[in-house]
Parts: C-alpha cells; sequence; structure tokens
C-alpha cells in the first residue's frame, strides 16, 4: 500500500475506489458468520479480481479462494495464494497442459470435473508430470450450465475415484439461478429444495470416497440460507465483499439483517464534462466504464440521492435530477454504486483504496482480463 | 508481427482474432470511398483500441485519427501517432495539465470544446507552458451529450477566437442518434436533416474565423449519407474497421452496397467445456469476454448456422441448435461474431491476427482500458 496525499474527489475518473472501513467489515462480518455456523469460507476471486484483496480474505480466516478461469489461477497463484479451486472445467488439451504446470507450482491447486472424458485426459497428462491434484466433482442443481446431472453424478465420482492421479476431495453445487430471486422466502425455499439433490450424491459419494469430505456451494444470494443445511461444508460467496446494486435491491426487498450488513465497498467516480442543457449534465463513465447488465448504477451519497444516472453510450452516462434540484456543474466529481460489480471491475487495471475521503493507496486489479 | 506457427483453432479462448484480408479490404474501401468523394478520413481509435491498426488505416491514407479520451489520446502519442483528435470535453484541472503536457509531445494534438469556462481554462493552462494547440467546436446536433448548442455555437466560437493559445480548426458534430436506425430512408433523411445545423455554424464560424476549415462528423451507419453535403470535410468512422451484429443487422436491412462492403474482420473464439445436455452445451466466452449491450453474438461460419448463442453467466454461453442439428462436442471451437464490438474490444489485451486459418501474428490492443 503505497500512501498518496490524494483526496477521493482530486482522482482522476472514471475510476474505481474501495472504502477499506467498509470492506474490512464485511470480510469479518461474513468469516464470523461462516465460522460460527462451523462452516469454512472459499470466497471467489471472479468479482474482485484482486490478489491483495484475496490475501485479506485469507488473513481473515477463509480456508483458500475460487476463481472461475485457468488463467485467474494462474495469477493467484503468482502472486503466492495456492489454495484455489477452479470452479469450471478445464477441457482442451492447450489448456489441460497449462493446468498440469499450474499444479507443478501450487500441490494446493483444485479444478472441477464434469465430464469422464475430461477426467481421464487431465489423469493422463498428470501422469505423464508425474503429479497429482484435488478435484471436485461438479453436480448440476438446476443452472444447466456446467456439473454432472446428479442421476450420472455417483458414477463418474466412480470413474474420477479409478484415477490413480485425481483426488477426489470435494462435490461443487452452485445454484447460480436462485441467487437474485428478490422474495427471501421463496429464494429459501428454492435453494434449499435444489440443494437436496447436492446432498444426496454428496453423502453417496462420501460413503465411496471418504477423503471426499467437502460439499462446496452458495453465493451472496443464499449464504445465510445454505448454512442451515448440515451437510455443506464450504462456502463460495463472491459479490458481498464489494456489493453492487443488484445485490443491493435485493437485500431492500428482504429486509435480511445478514443480508443488509454487507455495504457496497466498491465505487465508481465520474466527473461531469458536458453541461450545455436545463435538465441533465453529461459525466465520463458509460458503458466501457460500468458494465450494462441488469441494473442501473446508482448516485451514492445522501441516502436519497436526487441525482439519477442513465447510460449515455460507450463513453459517458447521463445525470438528470428528480424534483428540481440543482444539477452538478462541469468538473464537479460524483460517486456512483455500480449495477453490477464482477465485470465492471474487470474494465480497471486497478481500485484506489480510501478511508474517508483520503486516498491511502491502491491495488492491482492482477486478474483484470484473465477470461481464459 | 511475429510469426508463429499456430492454427487459429488451437488458440487458447476466448480470445480475439482479426481477419487480416478482411480488415486490409474494408480500410482500403473506406479510405477509397472517402477520397473518392474528396473528404478526409479520421478514424475513430475507441473502436478498436490499438496503435498498430491506427498506423494501418494512417499508412492508407487517414488524415489523422479520433480519441474519445485523453487517455487512448496519450496511448497513441506514446505509439508515435501524434495528429490526435479528442472528441470529448477535457475539464479537470488534473486532466487539463495531463492534457497540456501530452501537447508538449504532440504539436498536432487537437481537442474540441463545447464550454467558454473550459476554453478559458485550457487557454490558460497552454499559456503557462508556452505552448498552443487547435480546437473543434464541438457543436450539438441532437444527441445532447456533448456539444454547444447551435443557438450559442457561434458565440462560443467568437470567444474561443479570442484565447491566444487556442487556434480554432474544425466544427466537430457527431449525430449519434441516427448512426443505428435500421431504414435506410429514414436514416439518411434524420442525418441531413440534423447536419443542417451544423453546416450553418460552421459556415458562419468559417466567415468570421477563417483557419476554422474543417467540418467534422458521421460515423459508420451514415458515412455514406454524410458524405454528400459539400462542406463536411472530415469523417469520423470507426466500426466499419471490426464490424458487428448491429450493424450488420442494420447493413441487412438497408442493402446498401457500400455498406454491405464492410465484412465483420472481428472474430471471437469460444471453445465448448461442459456438455452434459440434449439441447445445449456450455462455452468458455460470457459477458466478461463479449460485452453485452444490445444485439446477440452469432455463430459465424457456414451463411446460416444451425448454432445459436445465449448468454450464460459472466464466463460462459448457452450454444444450442436449431431444427435438431447436432451439437458441438466438448473442446470444439466455435467463432462468434461479437454484438458490440467497441467495449468487447475493451475486455481484451490483443488481438490474434490470421489470414484463412494460419495465426499469423499479434497486436497488442494497448488502449484498453483507457477511459479517463
Amino acid at each position: 500500500m503505497r500512501p498518496t496525499l490524494d483526496k477521493k474527489p482530486e482522482l482522476d475518473t472514471p475510476c474505481l475506489v474501495l472504502d477499506l472501513d467498509i470492506l474490512e467489515h464485511s470480510i469479518r462480518k461474513m468469516q464470523a458468520t461462516a465460522t460460527k455456523a462451523g462452516k469454512s469460507l472459499r470466497p471467489h476471486a471472479k468479482t474482485h479480481k484482486c490478489s491483495a484483496l484475496a490475501r485479506m480474505q485469507l488473513e481473515a480466516g477463509a480456508t483458500g479462494v475460487c476463481a472461475a478461469k485457468l488463467s485467474e489461477a494462474e495469477a493467484l497463484v503468482k502472486a503466492g495464494i495456492e489454495d484455489v479451486l477452479i470452479t469450471g472445467p478445464v477441457v482442451t488439451p492447450r489448456k489441460l497442459e497449462r493446468l498440469v504446470g499450474l499444479v507443478s507450482r501450487s500441490a494446493s491447486l483444485k479444478v472441477v470435473l464434469d465430464h469422464a472424458g475430461n477426467a481421464a485426459s487431465l489423469d493422463q497428462k498428470l501422469g505423464e508430470s508425474g503429479l497429482s491434484m484435488g478435484v471436485y466433482l461438479d453436480v448440476d442443481v438446476g443452472l444447466h450450465r456446467s456439473g454432472a446431472k446428479p442421476s450420472a453424478a455417483v458414477a463418474l465420482a466412480d470413474k474420477i475415484a479409478t484415477c490413480p492421479n485425481l483426488r477426489l476431495v470435494g462435490v461443487q453445487a452452485y445454484a447460480g439461478q436462485v441467487q437474485h430471486i428478490r422474495s427471501y422466502a421463496e429464494r429459501r425455499e428454492r435453494s434449499l429444495h435444489c440443494l437436496e439433490d447436492a446432498v444426496a450424491v454428496f453423502r453417496e459419494v462420501r460413503s465411496r470416497v471418504p477423503a471426499c469430505t467437502t460439499l462446496s456451494t452458495s453465493g451472496t444470494g443464499t449464504f445465510d440460507i445454505d448454512l442451515e443445511i448440515a451437510e455443506v461444508s464450504e462456502l463460495q460467496v463472491g459479490s458481498y465483499v464489494l456489493m453492487d446494486t443488484e445485490y443491493l435491491d435485493i437485500g431492500s426487498a428482504l429486509h435480511s439483517s445478514h443480508f443488509l450488513a454487507f455495504e457496497p465497498a466498491l465505487r465508481m467516480l465520474t466527473t461531469v464534462i458536458s453541461a450545455n442543457h436545463e435538465n441533465h449534465v453529461t459525466v465520463d463513465a458509460g458503458l466501457k466504464s460500468i458494465y450494462r447488465d441488469g441494473g442501473m448504477p446508482r448516485v451514492a451519497g445522501p441516502a436519497l440521492s436526487p441525482l439519477e444516472y442513465d447510460w449515455f453510450g460507450d463513453e459517458y452516462g447521463m445525470i438528470s435530477a428528480k424534483d428540481g434540484s440543482p444539477l452538478p456543474a462541469p468538473g464537479a466529481v460524483l460517486e456512483l454504486l455500480v449495477s453490477h460489480c464482477d465485470p465492471t471491475v474487470n474494465l480497471f487495471d486497478a481500485y484506489h483504496l480510501t478511508r474517508g475521503d483520503a486516498v491511502v493507496g491502491s491495488w492491482p486489479i492482477d486478474l483484470r482480463g484473465c477470461s481464459q
């Protein structure tokens, strides 16, 4: 952390700022929730794309971290973070070579498997290098994106168990389709219901493969629900650490005390660059700075800001004011809550770190662009 | 350009590939169209974010290039490309300092102005460094994003003309609101109509400031329309060089021979990473690799591919097949046309360059992330 003399409103924009006080509080809060419930925490680095932030989560007590892609895991291992679970299948011969190369640098690297042919290819590549690795059986609990069908999962576990260079240590079940359901009651009912399949698979696999002791699941939308399940041992939460308007809106609908505890640590600063109209001004953050997906960015500040953001092309945004409130002047800097944190973070190379209005350092977003 | 032995389907995915044969043809075609009409070409680097590609456009005859943001201009000047027009206002004291710093490295750098206070601030900063620079008066022709209102534009030109360190050399008028209108007849009528205001301002300003000889306008959607206007001297086209499904769909609706001449030079490669379902497979390009904005990515290849892409989260896409056609197997590589080229390019660090199936080199996307 490099100390600087900048004040937040003096930063060049658009830029991302992380409020360290909120961030540290959110990390402690989620870790304490998991620990109290007897669960391990394996936060998803796909959200923040930052090894320095992952290290802060590990220092607070996380078991390891998740990465969505091999290249994210490569960046994490390069930064010295070794206990990484890659949560999507790695399938091509070249990618498998990269994966085995990474195992040689991190003995605790793990990857998910959802296909017998993929298991056999990985086992063979590992054997050629005299290596072995831990794997999680990926079970599809209704998202239908990756994962073996529950009906085929035990047979796949048996197949993996025959591979001499694969150690089956866990079952992964991610219910992405329920994370953003607005009604807490419905979200709870659907999450618990779809994880029943995963629990059944996990019990059966554990009875056949005693080393398979981890059931890894959940997300920011359901962590406080899924920890009710005795078999769940590891929570894969991501967005809680930064937050965005999509999850904040669910929080508001829910009035869950767990959920509302996560304040948005991530903010976007943007500057008014044109003001020639009575009813709006133009700011310098558009869809190349705030990923346009789902929700709308929101002007932060006083609880009910009269200012509203709207999209205005690749490089610009439009700010209008409700109720005849005054518009900000050219050069004024506004603070926005972003609509979807994960892909927005992926547009920037660094976070500026703040405490109150003071800029106290920066962190590289060293997993930025790691889509492979 | 670094020669390699890779074949296109062997590249790690997701990745961007540029078909050099199509790219070179598109660059020649647009330049010939402008030259034949007696217009200068100033392609927008915000589309491709690549100084090597900008250099190819300059070598084909372009006068200079456009940049949307100061940081893009900084990257272009660093790469040795000096005649850059920054097409949005630069307003804060720190950004103005960066701008003046850049003028000291590029005498032909230009910026737009739409506000008297901004003109005065820039003039003062330049004077403090003993520098001067060329500026374009930005006129709003209906997009209402930046630009002085036509009714206020001549007074602003007079104000700029009194600034000793500013040389008013052009008028900019960008009609972004008409570029994607599907009907050619309606697009033509609306583009010509809204540019009437710009022509009137330009004539008046030119009569008062004889050095102001450039009227700069247009985009890929209207270049073949706007070159009918005698006063228009410079075309700011961007997307033609890469193309995307948004512009291809307009092309199809239009049946304009000019427009259809631009084939998509940009492609995205993606790999099937999970295949446990009868009616779809999962690929490794999601909304962190293809910007989700407007149109839908399309599977390239045979003219009417039976395969269809759909969004499947931050890291994944879903491929389904029409008419019972077979689905691709795990590990298969597909080629996609992206939905919106500009922000998608901004997600990657390099283009792979191809001729047919051969990978012949790569170019860094050196303006990637330059949103400031």
